[in-house]
């Protein structure tokens, strides 16, 4: 959990123009300040990530990588001092080709440099992107980069877009192998702010080529990449979407929002603890989608202790009615002679009270909306 | 300006299990108590409309329309006495084919007949379809309704389909004949409640094909389709659009939403008196896309008197930064040797005071997002 400056500042270099929106210490050190005042802490939220452009364009006289020294006067250690001093982690962004998506210097021939230097920075979490390489050398790669990463002897969070840049190829990931070098990882497409994006993601996890959903568990996650919650493109009832389908889907849970103006409903959202402990389950089983019916899919996600779980009724039409769905005991995977209580997954109120497999639910889901149940066994 | 029931709720019949939600003179006469008592009504908001869906499925005895006995158990004179007593206007709906789009019956061989029950009825909008009917027909039908209308001797708002599917059948329509017939039409597709539903339809307006933005002004006008501002699938950037280019473009604002339970920011923005001026501006001509700078359209629109005007900026980009824009004075449309005053128009804030055409101007758009202009000489 934490926040990723991409999906909301991109590569905003220009500080003479737009001082307070680019890509700089002061952008970092400010959303640092406001994650410890606004709550988002105490909510969860530990990690602070620069994504691309932090980077001055060369590296240094000793080959080491070198922040903007304009827009970093301080240097990444001083942020990372200051960030940890906010009780929070640091988080950086690097690539493994000779270039950075955006064009500054890439890790190639420097990966073991280069993992040190994060290290030595005291840096908290790598996110390591593949433009500008060979596909044939990430099976080499990004596993390199992990032996480098833990040869420092700083424990560094292992970001890894090894599986999006083989999707996008039309490879297979090898998910064993990913799952073994890296903590989480992009399985798919860069989110953007809009409901087409974020609905996009969803169907490409809810068909879950390749069966990722089973390699996800403690120490190693599926990324479908940051949360847009609190930016322009989504609706009140599709920000609910994107927030408890990424905690259906035990994801990372990175937010990319301005949250010097975020809305309350936004942040509300964000914070949501019950959807944050789904989120969090211990044990980690990522949710995945039982069926469809018509416009709506049911996602389930087992939770813990064993006999706990969520479902989600996402309704993926925009024909202006909200739809009725009744479900049976069965479809909600509820067995036989187990009793259940089935409260509302974003604020525990109790809906239904001693139910069995026989019961039948009605959920009424808006346009683009979600109505999610936690279901345990009285 | 009034509510119409379609994009919000459909052909909802089942007043069994639905009867708070289903077409029925309940649901006409809430929306019409709460145009009043919730601001509406003082916000210009007239017309309380029912959609397809409000007839029983045969003809009476006499050969005339009837109301579903069950859903509208006083009938629609019943109805209409009602809308009035509240200071507002009934409209109704009927189709130009044998059956209307959702099977009801049609006005196919009986357009006298109906349009005399419903100045009976003392209705005072009529939306004509045109499902299950022929195409050739529809030059002879909408003007035949439109005389049958006026010969009844009743003034009633009279709406066309007609260019609508002409064009999804790719045939040019004849705007100056249906100018001459109808009140207003809808030219394209019905809106759904999404941005990209509502961009296409502003999309399509901007590419004006047949340029039949000049034939909006007082007595006709062009329809883009129902606001769906309030509903599910449009982010508060996006409902800021709907609102600013219905204003622009000379739209009958027609809300379609439920008025029992609409968030703040919402009815704010469909009664923003700022918009709704723009909206109604006496002379009535249409804003048209003057040019398009990336992801950035540019419309403009003449207001009154002459030397007024409205400019909008619409993003139409979800790449989660914020874009900005330069313009020129020439680009706005200001003219030499003219003076000028620049006001937000969502707010009439002044922004730039007494500038000239030799002037630049720097906007900052959201994604998905608007900035509009109201610009007076000075």
């Amino acid at each position: 959990m934490g926040w990723l400056s991409w999906e909301r500042f991109r590569c905003n270099v220009d500080c003479d123009k737009d001082p307070d929106n680019c890509i700089s210490e002061k952008l970092i050190k400010s959303m640092a300040d406001l994650m410890v005042s606004e709550g988002f802490k105490d909510a969860g939220y530990e990690y602070v990530c620069s994504d691309d452009c932090w980077q001055s364009m060369t590296r240094g006289p000793d080959g080491r990588l070198q922040a903007d020294p304009k827009r970093f006067p301080s240097g990444i250690k001083a942020l990372a001092d200051y960030v940890h001093g906010k009780g929070l982690k640091l988080g950086i962004y690097e690539d493994f080709g000779y270039l950075t998506c955006e064009g500054f210097p890439g890790s190639e021939f420097y990966l073991q440099l280069d993992a040190q230097t994060f290290a030595d920075w005291e840096v908290d979490l790598v996110k390591f992107d593949g433009c500008h390489s060979q596909l044939t050398d990430f099976d080499y790669g990004y596993p390199a980069m992990s032996f480098y990463l833990n040869k420092t002897g700083r424990p560094m969070v292992y970001m890894c877009e090894w599986p999006d840049y083989l999707n996008m190829n039309g490879i297979m990931p090898n998910y064993t192998a990913i799952r073994k070098s890296c903590n989480y990882w992009r399985n798919y497409d860069d989110v953007q702010d809009s409901w087409d994006s974020v609905l996009d993601i969803i169907n490409h996890f809810g068909n879950n080529s390749g069966n990722f959903s089973s390699f996800a568990g403690p120490g190693g996650w599926n990324d479908p990449d940051q949360l847009v919650v609190g930016d322009f493109g989504l609706s009140p009832d599709q920000e609910r979407v994107q927030m408890a389908m990424w905690a259906m889907m035990a994801s990372p849970l990175l937010m990319s929002v301005d949250l010097r103006n975020i809305r309350q409903e936004s942040k509300g959202l964000l914070q949501n603890k019950y959807l944050i402990e789904i989120n969090q389950d211990p044990r980690g089983i990522m949710g995945t989608r039982r069926y469809t019916k018509g416009s709506i899919e049911i996602w389930t996600r087992p939770l813990t202790p064993p006999g706990q779980m969520a479902t989600a009724f996402l309704n993926t039409g925009y024909h202006g009615v909200p739809r009725k769905l009744t479900v049976t005991g069965v479809e909600l995977g509820l067995q036989n002679y187990v009793k259940y209580n089935i409260y509302d997954a974003f604020n525990r109120n109790k809906i239904y009270d001693s139910v069995i497999v026989s019961d039948n639910f009605t959920v009424i889901i808006n346009p683009t909306g979600i109505v999610m149940f936690r279901i345990e066994n009285v």
